[in-house]
């Protein structure tokens, strides 16, 4: 790879993601200088999925319905997975003994044992893999990453954070989403898996213990669909059906944590937080100063730095658009061009080729390794919640 | 009493909290149209707190060293407690054995033992009595109850509450805050049972479970002082000594509740969340809307109405400054003339006449009985995050 | 005056700047150390207003329905007037002449000319003055003063100010705030005349030129009042007759001015800004940072350093509760715990003390020749937005 | 053209402004469903800037040194021109001439009187034109325009629009933006122009006199560079050269005006306005309700709906970010999936194509005549500035 000026990428899979990907895949090369070309060679979907459509509008050479053809084809070097959660593990197996680069969607698996397996797999074949935990890749929460590494909040003693949404009231059918058997969990898989991700990115701690968790489904049965939607947060999509049927997974999953350096932490993702639509965040308080971040506000950091003087002393609302200061952002707009959701993606697909070019990443990409490590204590928390006492980390493989 | 065109006030105490019921015994004069005179007879304080002199600067028109003369003088109505809480529970049995009404500083006490028996005596005697969880009558926050309570959030699904404080890093010295005999919690008892209050003011419901949680005591030691102050919250307060003592309370509390309306909670209490001065609030989120409240913008309730036109939807931030339309503020000043903490002691103060006099009070203020409820919950916490497993409320006596 | 250890103040005037000002003189030997007692010895109203239920409500020990006697009465030291504006001059000529110190609400006079009479008489006489830029005494305010005065935001280049209320749509009836004798003007005087000053104060800069200005009365008739309110702001206020009369004073007043350090700024004040309350704020944006500050968050100022590291530069919204660090806090509760709009005035009157017992004030308070340069700022801005060119400073007198 | 399933677009230009036309005729397609497909036809770049190169970043399909061959071609249907404002005639009279459609950037032009005849020429030839006012096409822009439509905040008295930024300071050289032959004027070309366009479009008023003026050039000499940039907005360009020279434009421009519906408006354009990187923005004031919009948060609307209880009256933070409520929306990504700078030129792409395709577009385009009235307040500002004194509109042709 190496050697290459180029990688050529191959996305298993359509949907949300899929859209988020292409773009990211396509606008790295538009607005950074990348080390290799990033090459959309080929697009996977299922035949009902048309797959020629989406290479003709997103600039995808080839399409194809057959993923384990491309997952093997010699002409393609990276992988990148976007499927339902369910069918992460069969294509990155398959790509791993290939010997593919692989870059996965989160949450790496739909269970446990798939991110154990994908992870041993990874280890054992020496490839190259990247899970798409793309919110480390906001400018304002790379920042975050960099200031605490400085020193510039302390010790850390408590981390609180959220990932609110509001989307899933009662009139939101049966979704793939409400169901274990394709989704592996609801809110806490979807939600609570990046703020849990992010918060390890942002400390550089380890959570030992579950100390305590609820998780609970307010909307018990949905309308089922005429078919399934593969796409994302449908909200607004209605049902044709009055037939209910039963809600597999929570709708949200609050729990509370011990971290390896002596903090305290507290985790909630709720899908009916009314008045919370993306609402992803923390907020961090060291013995030096402290750190928070919304995603509804995703160009800010805010930072109360406590060693400055007491007068002057509070919230500095850092607007994270300056191009010589700021993670990623010498490449997109000058000060206070408001940068969107979607650029995190890109920063993510530079950084991948990065890697991939044997250059450092912006800051760190978790691998498959780093991924089931976030995936672990997504375990412990249903467990701790279903069996109403502390769980230990290391109890749990 | 409601024959009565005067009540006499006693008040049991000194301190931070001496001095805010002092102010609001006198404002509540000066700005409302009371029900009954309010009468700032006695002040009771140790020899070396020169009651005196607290009596000459604030207007009581008596001062003793001799507690239980006060609360059995045939002069005195009301008594009103703000000892440290260990002490709460002696006066409070003495004033109702009396047979008088008693205000107590909130919590109710050090122990839930006592906190019980305290509940039981009133009940018995069948006096009249009141605990000062104030920040019921800031007015956003008593906007919020009527909001919930007409139905404008609908059914509640999450309660998110934090008392965040920062005043004590390593260089407070071992006032009597840390010290558990003293204190009962840390803070836990000090900013815990305000939340606990408030959100079950706000929201209507009990909780019936504790379904996790965390008690951390970060700063293990602390200098010890020449004296003890009897006094609050004592950032910049210095030891004059290098000899250490052990912190027997906790930092920081947090846990996860679950409510007999179906609602899931989270909580938690902090003094070292740097950034945080005085933290205290709640995100109440409900199927039709939800509200949000911040103490340090305590002016402003929040409040999202998820049954506007969705064009619109968005989180109002209402300035609770309308006399016409706010609780208790026709009585002070005209729109955004902002008003502060010292308020919600003469609105209580206000009210609790009212409740003399034989009226409704602007909102319910808790009595005994209402504030072990709260002492309860605050004691399962603590068992729960001893014990490390779940706590059913109905095992809390 | 330095001799004797109180001042016996007599109050000249009720309504809502006798109800200010009487809590001011109360709250200040309850919360602060003064450096003389302050007397509330006599309070003046008119027959019809009462004055002696409101020497028993607020504990003046006095009242009279003699202005004259009062102000000449030798037990009086200061005189506090707080009459509408065309009644400022003569109690206060008349305490000038008997050779007693005089404190005036704002502003000054009801004409520039009645201004400079009473800046001339108080100079030959040389009594202290005093006039009640309550605002002044914000602590954000006082502490943006200090910051411009220690160069923490280098050389100002801009000044933008506003005062935007929202209380006076067609409902409200014809009071005296509209009639142009008794009240001199409409939002010009009531509220730029804050900003003028607020400005002034906190940039060290005076203005040189009015570069242009607009006067607008939206609303150019209201129903007329059986007896015209004493009062202030009367929201909500009903009219009970249909007969409708002209409006004479501005409902808007905007200006554009130069500053004599090179700055530029903007002014508006106006009564019919919907959802602005008591919008009183400005923006300074100097060489080195900016400030920014907004009635409506009092408690708050917003400071930008632009000194920091570019990487963390931001707003930082300094909380000024903190007693050790923000001006006049130490004297009332701990950090966060919010302070209101009361509280200015009871500062202010620390401040008269202080000044009359010989001390430094925390932060400098107008005088009579002060007050009258800013009378001098407002009566160019109604020039100029008359006769539509701009004006030169140095051509008003 | 309707007939036509395609347009081929040129663009003439490079720079700051070529990036983010590009990038939206490029995402367009992606995107949207756009009623004709957009094609990347032709990019022209002088020899030096290497417009081969930007082709091939920016998928355009050919580039030229030839503007002239370029605008004149059979094959383009729509002129797109990026160039510095003294630039914008000639091609686009050209392009007019050839009976293109002809996209410009703003301000129109820079002069007066090119703007006129600019206009005067499409008129005569009726070919459609559009100027990149491109902060109409942010959602919130988008939805305050159709709220003030829908009456939703009554009859318009107050309009306050700002357009602060910082990037000026000392140690910027001599770019062409502070050169007046190049740019036509500073600030208030590149800021104010964007605001009298936005306020136009939002109130659906226009503006009847200026009333007052301020042009001021705080640093009135900068270094000169070897080369002059052509780019945009260059906070960290440094010069290599010692030699000082002359600004010729302003720094900031700050006027009054008054509109045909009767409210007053105040506006002001600042380089040096520390802490305000891009804080272009808005309140507008009615009788029913009020509307507030800042660019640095350029996802939300403040609405404050003065119709609504007055219990729950205040400003609300609407999240335009809801597909099937918010303007454009729809295209982009779920809720509070926040959009950015970038995305304004995606949408104006779109609304171009259905203008094109004989559609309405998403809300109004300013042609080159509503452009000519933006440059004729423009003017009418800076005549006030010299001559200090108020300018009707009626006198600016």
């Amino acid at each position: 790879m190496a050697q290459k000026d180029r990688v050529n990428i191959a996305l298993i899979g359509q949907g949300f993601m899929g859209r988020t990907h292409s773009n990211g895949w396509g606008q790295v090369s538009r607005f950074f200088k990348t080390p290799v070309k990033a090459v959309m060679h080929t697009v996977f979907g299922m035949p009902n999925e048309d797959p020629a459509a989406m290479a003709a509008r997103w600039g995808w050479q080839n399409s194809s319905n057959d993923w384990q053809a491309v997952v093997n084809s010699p002409e393609i070097d990276l992988v990148d997975i976007v499927t339902p959660n369910f069918m992460h593990a069969p294509p990155a197996k398959a790509a791993i003994a290939a010997g593919k680069a692989v870059a996965c969607e989160k949450p790496i698996a739909g269970t446990l044992a798939e991110a154990r397996e994908m992870a041993e797999a990874a280890k054992k074949a020496k490839v190259k893999t990247f899970v798409w935990y793309n919110y480390r890749r906001v400018p304002a929460v790379a920042l975050a990453h960099r200031l605490v590494k400085q020193g510039a909040i302390g010790e850390i003693r408590h981390v609180r954070a959220k990932y609110l949404q509001d989307w899933a009231d009662e009139s939101v059918p049966l979704l793939w989403r409400f169901d274990k058997k394709l989704s592996g969990s609801g809110a806490h898989g979807d939600l609570n898996a990046h703020i849990i991700d992010m918060t390890r990115f942002v400390t550089g701690g380890e959570i030992t213990e579950i100390s305590g968790a609820i998780a609970e489904t307010f909307i018990k049965e949905r309308k089922i669909m005429s078919g399934v939607a593969a796409g994302g947060i449908a909200a607004g999509m209605k049902s044709d059906k009055a037939e209910m049927g039963k809600v597999t997974v929570d709708d949200t999953v609050l729990f509370l944590a011990k971290f390896n350096n002596g903090a305290v932490g507290s985790y909630e993702a709720a899908r009916q937080a009314t008045g919370n639509q993306n609402r992803n965040g923390f907020e961090i308080n060291g013995s030096k100063g402290s750190l928070k971040f919304d995603f509804e506000d995703m160009n800010y950091l805010e930072f109360y730095d406590a060693t400055r003087p007491r007068e002057v002393q509070g919230w500095t609302k850092i607007m994270c658009t300056h191009g010589g200061s700021h993670p990623y952002v010498e490449n997109w707009w000058p000060d206070a061009h408001i940068l969107g959701y979607e650029h995190t993606f890109a920063n993510q697909a530079f950084d991948i080729l990065q890697v991939l070019a044997g250059n450092e990443p912006t800051v760190p990409i978790p691998d498959f390794q780093d991924a089931y490590q976030t995936q672990r204590v997504m375990e412990a928390a249903l467990i701790c919640a279903k069996e109403k006492h502390a769980i230990k980390m290391s109890d749990v493989k």
